[in-house]
């Protein structure tokens, strides 16, 4: 298989970490074509040539556009800002490139079910950056589920808590303006605890949700005037899944203690697991099946028979990283369209989890409970 | 001040606990007056005997009505099973004496009412023996919020998460069965979660709950066939508090692995505190005022610095059980009477925490927020 | 059987601890007779009244000799300060009476020895208040061992740290002479962990041991000037045991952060164990059975089908505190003497902590290897 | 500056990381010349292209002598069998390159001095392996512990704990044998502890050792017959540093449930701090100056305020992996040569360890404590 030529646009952190990825995927699984790093792309002509020779990409360019009409690009590879993530897939899609967007895919349910509209009809591989997914351990409390190890499950509850705005102090940002943000704790956080739920357990049917701004305005550095926060710093919702089951969710960004308390866990009537981002590398496990005097909770460490996890290093217990998690991610990208194949999360799921902030945003201003829409777009998932 | 008069209502496991209390709150709290133990009741005359012997009363009767009867006892102290708490501390109020019920206090709102509203004139001290709250670390955690270290609080989120019916083999029992039982997981464990909420932020003014049986039969011992059950084995709801502020709650009897998994996180503008009864001589304390490079959460264990512990022991990190947390309360109780003061939890909060149990049901089966009663009975809390 | 009758010498924090010991163990565990509480003594006769009129003994006194000649008196309870643990347990002995000490059983090897000697050959029952084995997880732990369910063991490893002398600021107090503690953390703590060792898996053979005194001079607070301390303030030793396995002691009173860290754990060929008295309701198990991808360390809770926790309460994972394991150890004692059997820990074991602590200080000094006396005494263990 | 050229000996899993962490140091660490893979040998040639394919180098080699002889190649990378290091890392610099060899440096302290001998007169860079201390938390440690937030160090324990041996079942390898391991546990394990005790507080000036096989016998899967272990599972030692403060290790290879259990505390009198590498994100610190009720061991998770995270990763407690130390190590590799400034750990620090290592060895065979030698080699550290 050719190397596919990747054109990333975006040269904040996400774009640092995207190139990190790029440039270890081939040696950490062995028989990956290596990715060609062909051009960066920064609105400042200046910020993307430098970020060329940091990153080490064949060209740099002042104008994302010209990746849509570079030959040796395959895939697009979307780090900029939220705001802009819908107008870029778009024109990707119509240029007939893979797309690879970071989370969130839009900042609206219709700019999202139009890309993956768009998207099922390209015939090009399309995919969302929601990376915790791929840590070997969820990749193991999934599988853990379907095998009915735990029994049939009867609950899941869900937690993304951080505490970036935490504090009165902390000022008005794009963050805090919904043109430009789009909603504030679920687009943030939220985002990924649905696609995580979605991944375990599979989608809400209906739902009731909460949002509340507790700190609602905060102070414009530049202007030293406070302005009203547009959206969310918390988010919870019960849930009914497809399946029946309940499932609880709870959004915060203003969880003081918290910097990446993505925490889940999923009752079953034989078990339970409970797995918490801030270790990464842990997976908690109950079997309800063991002697009762000897019966708790094991933790798990992360290893070599796990999946994935082999790859990047032959011993248990030493621990992958975040940035490993993007690795696996981009992995799997490579392999989809070299398969030729659906990669997932796809533009579908990132519809999918759109819908799903949309629908806790819309039962918060209604109180009321809210159905989500039916699956519609057939294909992936 | 005399020695108070205790009557016993009830031999199981909670009546022996409350034995154990009676005769050590005066070793350990030195001061107390120490708690006759006058006389035990049970339904069969020689169980009453037996456990007269065992945990030492002076005297045993098969007839519980024959307590309120006796002169030489002060204090009603109810350990039957839930539907017999409403008749008995009723008769135990119109007798004139101090009521010392188990909770829940009824199985329904009115019943708490009528109760409540007699306890209110009766003039007498009247306590439910929701205990999680006497903890030193939980004392604590009130002071901490309530003195404004962890700047203005901003939310709540609270679970109580049991396994005792996480099995679909666990047979169907009286706790399954409304008329014996009333509600379910929310009557066991809710009502603790929820008088810890009360305790520690005040009461909820709406909230929208979800209830949920997802073991909708379980086997009769006796007859072999399969039963509905008839209350819920999950229930989870949003609420706002009268503060305006957003929590949530997740109650569970099916959470395999899950043992007393009674937890709740306080957030705040400059801090946050975690506390699980699992691990109970233990609180989380996060302070945001720390130099970002050495902020992190503090494991803070309990020690004679903490309301109540070192009548217990002189060093900190020994730990205090679950036992002790009751020779609290009794000490409590006993303190109450002797000043004449009003015991904290007391009937009023007895009704206020089935207020919010009912309404959680309520919401469920309507599938719509519902409003909480305005507190209407004055004195207490 | 009748009522044992208990003379307490020591009107300090252990002391309240044993009477509230014997005031509960007849209600927590059905069947023992309820101790009778007959007189406490304390050198101040009005200190001695006022515990007795608190701790609820019949009567006081101000000369503990008293205790010896009342015929009411079957057993003598000692937690008078360390150096009186010879001097009282000798003439208690002599005496004819039971004999319930206090750790460390004395100051030297010699008096412990002359202790030993004359309680073989007492007839009465003997005890020695090294109470952290009882412990419904710590037994547990043993019967794990000994039943190789982590198969052959292979090392232990076994700590014990506490702060109470970490900072500089602690001013000398009579822990720091050697004529009233005897050793220093080795006494206070060392003991402990010697006792667990030879509980779990038996004696030393020879050792080396390293004792350090690493904040060497404390203010006397009477007088404001510095004093040598006289004892260690951290002791360590690389152990031999009997059975040929290898072993590490840690003890330090300077550990800064520590309340009551007595931790230790066995390794086998087929799994390991590990426990830490400040979680003393949790004990860690790694059976090495496991299907790799799922291997970890369990958290068991203690609970019901634990030794004796179900006399404290029917529920798992509702949690002991240190002063149970009292009422545990309170339980053996009267059951040793009702059924004239051996006690565990007796002044044998009382004696061979005080060979191991003494031969820790011994090597020390020599900075060589010691071996330890053989076992001369027979009958226990 | 130029970019390096890397000539890497070993096509395993060390070789791999190595290859992985030359691949992304340049877009992790902005200003790093990104270094060149020339040439990559390995014994097999056909094995030797294959890595050189999948890992990206330049060329491959059979023949490791012939990179010694390649102009382009500035630094011979040596990941090649223990027994070997010695043997290329001499040629190396006998050849004028600079060695980056991975640890153990050798086999005996005869040849770690001959080979640091070398290194001092070569005027080129010299580094071992030892990454555990590039760890930003690590690092966070040493500064806590010299900045005096600590207060005066009073002692150390650290303990490395793995499984790999842990049964009976696995066979006899050349970990077993001396000649192509040297030490056992000491060699694998105990380089890193040591390593770290050097980082943190300096080096021994005599020891205690005591050193154990406990399964003395393994299979050799090849003939099935048993072969007598050659090395120690076990090492264990009671150290007195050059500072006069006393340390304790622990280093076990048959330590069942244990993965990569390195640890440490470090106890002062202001307070103490303790680490895990299976939970290599957290730092675990005690201020002893915090007031009593609210005192606590916090748990600090690694971030951008910690040196070299924020290269990884802006956010907080987002997690690094171990593979990202190598990425450190890197780095500090290759500034040192820009500078021309000595690394560390380098072959002085190599020749400490296998020192110390070899000094628990002799401690263990002589039953005597042992003096460790006068530091006589200037330059480093």
């Amino acid at each position: 298989m050719a190397n596919l030529g990747f054109g990333l646009i975006g040269t904040g952190f996400m774009g640092r970490t995207h190139a990190i990825a790029l440039q270890s995927v081939a040696t950490v699984f062995a028989g990956v074509a290596a990715p060609r790093l062909v051009s960066v792309a920064d609105h400042n002509a200046d910020d993307a040539a430098a970020a060329g020779r940091d990153l080490r990409f064949e060209r740099s360019t002042g104008d994302w556009r010209e990746l849509l009409e570079d030959s040796a690009i395959d895939v697009i590879d979307i780090c900029a800002p939220n705001y802009l993530h819908y107008p870029m897939s778009l024109a990707a899609l119509k240029a007939g490139k893979h797309v690879y967007c970071e989370k969130p895919l839009a900042l609206t349910v219709a700019e999202a079910a139009e890309l993956a509209a768009l998207a099922r009809e390209s015939g090009t591989v399309h995919a969302v950056g929601l990376n915790y997914t791929t840590n070997p351990l969820v990749q193991t409390a999934r599988e853990i589920i379907a095998s009915g190890e735990i029994g049939d499950a009867v609950s899941f509850t869900g937690r993304y808590f951080e505490d970036y705005m935490a504090s009165t102090e902390v000022p008005f940002t794009w963050r805090c303006d919904r043109s430009l943000a789009g909603s504030g704790a679920l687009a943030d956080l939220g985002s990924h605890l649905v696609n995580m739920l979605h991944f375990l357990l599979g989608r809400p049917k209906r739902l009731c949700g909460d949002c509340r701004t507790v700190i609602p305005k905060r102070r414009v550095t530049a202007t030293g005037e406070e302005r009203a926060v547009e959206n969310e710093d918390i988010a919870s919702a019960l849930v009914e899944l497809d399946s029946g089951l309940p499932a609880t969710l709870e959004i915060s960004r203003v969880a003081s203690g918290y910097k990446c308390g993505l925490q889940f866990e999923v009752f079953g009537t034989l078990g339970s697991i409970a797995f918490d981002q801030e270790r990464m590398n842990e997976l908690r496990l109950y079997d309800a099946g063991q002697r009762t005097a000897r019966a708790g909770f094991k933790t798990i460490l992360a290893g070599p028979t796990h999946p994935d996890y082999g790859n990047f290093c032959p011993a248990p217990g030493h621990g992958l990283g975040i940035n490993d998690l993007k690795v696996i991610e981009v992995r799997n990208l490579v392999r989809a369209i070299e398969r030729n194949e659906p990669f997932q999360p796809d533009f579908e799921e990132g519809l999918r989890v759109q819908q799903v902030m949309a629908a806790i945003e819309d039962s918060s201003a209604t109180k009321a409970w809210v159905e989500l829409p039916d699956e519609t777009t057939g294909a992936s998932q």
